[in-house]
């Protein structure tokens, strides 16, 4: 189902990215995960396209659009590659916080090349969505670590949060091999103090307003998830026989893809309403429920795919890990529920 | 959250039917619960204020508002009486059957005393929302049953469906003793045979589309349980202290309304949404995720009062029997996700 | 399945009390049920057949049998009325209570009427399992309240918890009227501290290791709630039709009998092998999973009962909510889980 | 918690399973296991201390131990390597199969050395046990495939079941890489009809007898898999801090770890107390209880390391991948529990 506010423009972007992740992505996505290698030459083309810098404004180089706009766009490529789709997510928010944070000289040094790719940005997420003490003994994982310029992180000094930019350096480790995420280039990252006066740090107002729209983000590669998901498992289950009938006719197969259909549809539109309001706990409500939703829809969806969907070379034993990482970035949903409840009670 | 098709009209008929709801259900509704006592009193006056001829076009005496004022009226009432939000429901609905498939005679008869209240509806269901055979040996249960002058249900005749209405008479058993929705006047109910041709007939064109808005109103139901036990909860959790704290400072307790409130969000949101365009399935699959929800987030508010969750001085008590019953009405969500499944697949 | 460690005197002992349940108890359980009213002459003739001494050695009158014939008895019991099992466990913990902690000359006085049924015990429950302050502030419910004679509870005076039996008086309030457990008498108190001088105090060496198996004993009640939910559905689905297939022939719900069997048998199991050792995280991780089985086994038996799974006239109704309400007195299962992993941990 | 059933010879053979699984096993395993390839040399070592003949009686060869024996290794040997529990399950199992239907030549010919492990058995496994149809179109997964010498399947023909035992050869298809079970060395498989001629054809008395009791050793890997990932989170809870606490001292972590042990210790009796009974339907209800327990477990698992539960340098991220893939092997829940479900209602 189409929601009510998608625009003609979120549309049109839409089947653009819809094309290019079938040309770009889903030739290689499989190979690339199994390697657990960055897709890091597609990248460079949905630079070309203007994916790189969609919040951007034009004045930088940008597509200048909104922000349902970049939520349809990680969307749709996380329907044929998470990972992709949560490196796309995170180089685009970097941008976003550059221009919402950063000083007019420090916007024109970097977003003209951010927009268009030559750079490309990372950050650093913490389940506990909080921001590393300045005393710098926490560890992060670092999204686009292995291949980013340049990437970005929250610091707490003197009880204020600041966004710190980081030029690519050697506090960045090796790539961290994970469960799922394989493509996004994971580095885990440890802070030098000392290191600190190189970078550049800006204030932010309110982190939770700023992160709650990361986190949205992240619901959107969810999204994606629950839908390819949904939309393999139903062509699978019209294909497969078994005891000589299609799958698809079996009581047991119709009830799991309506369970991941209705999980699919919820999260879409929860996500999107959430999008196209200025509420920070509508967009936690949103992601949580979203992130949760994809857990359950692949796990549906590897279960309809019986023995093929533990195997690598089927998508949903690919969607599965991913969805079940996605948390890591997302905020784990245990914290991030106890913080709605405080929210709502108070 | 409101959702961003809501439109001033239907925000000023939510506060009126607020109003109507604190005013002259809550002080009763407990107590007839117990008893498994009809608020009759209660649907007289709702009549007055034009609660019972929503969907019905001026010129029959009805308001002549859209399908989403109705989702708002039974979403609003159903926080205070979900029994009662049930029968006012059913009575539109049975309106909106007579109005879409009656002749222009019996439109005249019925439709005026519909609207004002001066007679009442009811309608026979089916958890596996098929229509009676016409050999008539299945039962069914009449929500509105005690106290309606007329109720319909669907038959299948020579493979087609049809829509029969009846006056009550003799084959409307005593009330029916349920677990919860104690104050909708269910009675049991079987066809006899012989007694047909004195009912009215109608054919009805699309039985799917006619009972899946059917279903989205109950799922309305649903919605307002899930808010009401949230709002419930979170006040319970604000005045309860435990161990010398208010229960609101509990990490158990916050997730627990954090997972409420997602669920009760997104069962809204997708309830709308589905109440406003024109596609069955969308209908079907937020109808089944809503009743579903309910028994989630009715299940958690239960715990959240602890041991008072479970005594019939408190509402929660109440709304966990009440979601509990609702599937009755709704549909078996083991058999409509058949449905869904199959129609995912077809 | 029976677990290894039945004798043969537990195997009689639970033919005698299938025979009695299904005599003294099947034909008047519901319609108490519906009033809310206890089934004392039941109780009484248990009494006679020895079931309310079973734990009392045979020098005061009883029968001196071990634990796990108690927990068979009061297994089988619930089979037929959850709430008459609970009645009867509760009498005879308080019974084992006085034994355990009394002096001889009130072992003397009160443990011969305990065991022949003369006199009926009753305990205060408390859902977060703590003693109640000496100041008395706090509420309890009383199991057997209305009907016993006498009851017990524990109070905490100077740091050291001291079981309390009391006479029957003033304090307890009128029956509070639950969702489930409806024939189990249950009374609301509250300790009017002034009057604690006339109660018999004892010391509790283990507080933790004595209640461990009173909820044990509350575990064996959602044992028998399973049990017969498993078995009811069983007989139901070989005999009830659906469009003219029996039900037991459906996909769906073979996998719920199969999902209410497999925790009914773990259930079973655990419970037998915890009160076989003697160990209290043992005994707690037992008694909360089995709890946890019972809302999952009964809910899963009312959707096989379709329409018939909500109504008063049939068992599953019932057992659905006993199920529900036995957390209460069991103690909150998320706090159990609690102090479980606590106790793991250290 | 030690069954009651368990024996001092049960004792000491886990004693010894647990020092070489933390000798020959632990160094290797999770490097092993990112390189999908077997622990072959670990295979070596446990036939020379008789791990893998353990069913095989002495007079071939074995140590003629009982069933009881083989779980009690397995599930010992999986709280290191799911992967290599499940050869050497497979393996022995494979063994028994031979002795069971075997002719006297042929045991002679082939269980002195899979005893030794001079020679390695696999078996093909199927999502739905049921065995290849003799027109050989179905694919099958080979456990031990890529390094066996001889592995067996079902066959069916003309209606009845025949284990077809063969030597390695071109049927075998290179290694199939899955999510999990990842040193098992699985191949798939798809028999050519025109070779079976060379084959050796037993037949099956009792196909379910004999399969059941092949999935109760797979539930005796998720039973190690349950046990393991507990003890690892109850250790990483005892030594990670969070917010300047160690997180065993949160709700939420105490919570998790309780529903962990829950569900640990009930899979254990149930599967220990299954595989002391001669009952098909007890194996079926333990075996598939206890697979998706470790689903469960593991998933809580991962929870409580937080970001770095998906990381491939930790336990919990294989034991998760193990135990998903696990119910290929055992057979898909879904199915199982339509058989049961049968069962229970025949």
């Amino acid at each position: 189902m189409d929601w009510m506010g998608l625009k003609d423009e979120h549309k049109l972007l839409r089947q653009d990215m819809k094309r290019f992740a079938e040309t770009e992505l889903s030739s290689v996505v499989l190979e690339m995960d199994k390697k657990g290698e960055p897709l890091t030459s597609a990248m460079k083309k949905i630079g070309e396209i203007g994916g790189l810098g969609i919040l951007i404004s034009e004045e930088f180089g940008g597509a200048g659009m909104d922000f349902l706009s970049l939520i349809v766009t990680v969307e749709e490529l996380a329907k044929i590659s998470p990972s992709f789709a949560l490196s796309v997510a995170i180089h685009n928010f970097f941008g976003e916080a550059i221009l919402s944070y950063g000083s007019t000289e420090f916007k024109k040094e970097y977003l003209f090349s951010l927009s268009t790719g030559k750079m490309i940005g990372g950050m650093a997420v913490d389940t506990m969505n909080h921001p590393i003490p300045s005393n710098g003994c926490e560890e992060r994982l670092v999204v686009n670590g292995t291949f980013s310029d340049i990437f970005g992180f929250s610091v707490k000094i003197d009880e204020k949060e600041q966004f710190v930019v980081k030029k690519k350096g050697e506090e960045l480790k090796e790539e961290t091999e994970m469960m799922g995420m394989r493509s996004s280039g994971i580095s885990s990252f440890k802070l030098d103090e000392n290191a600190m006066s190189e970078d550049k740090r800006f204030n932010i107002d309110s982190a939770n307003d700023f992160y709650s729209r990361m986190r949205l983000l992240l619901a959107s590669v969810a999204c994606g998830i629950c839908q390819a998901s949904l939309e393999n498992a139903i062509s699978y289950s019209k294909e497969r026989h078994q005891f000589d009938r299609l799958i698809a006719s079996f009581g047991m197969v119709r009830t799991m893809l309506a369970d991941m259909a209705s999980r699919a549809y919820a999260s879409r539109i929860v996500v999107y309403q959430a999008s196209s309001v200025n509420n920070v706990l509508d967009r936690e409500i949103a992601s949580v429920f979203t992130t949760e939703s994809s857990l359950y829809v692949t796990d549906k969806g590897v279960q309809i795919y019986g023995g093929y969907g533990y195997i690598k070379d089927y998508p949903l034993e690919m969607f599965f890990r991913d969805a079940k990482v996605l948390e890591v970035f997302a905020g784990s949903a245990d914290y991030r529920k106890v913080l709605i409840g405080k929210s709502l009670t108070s």
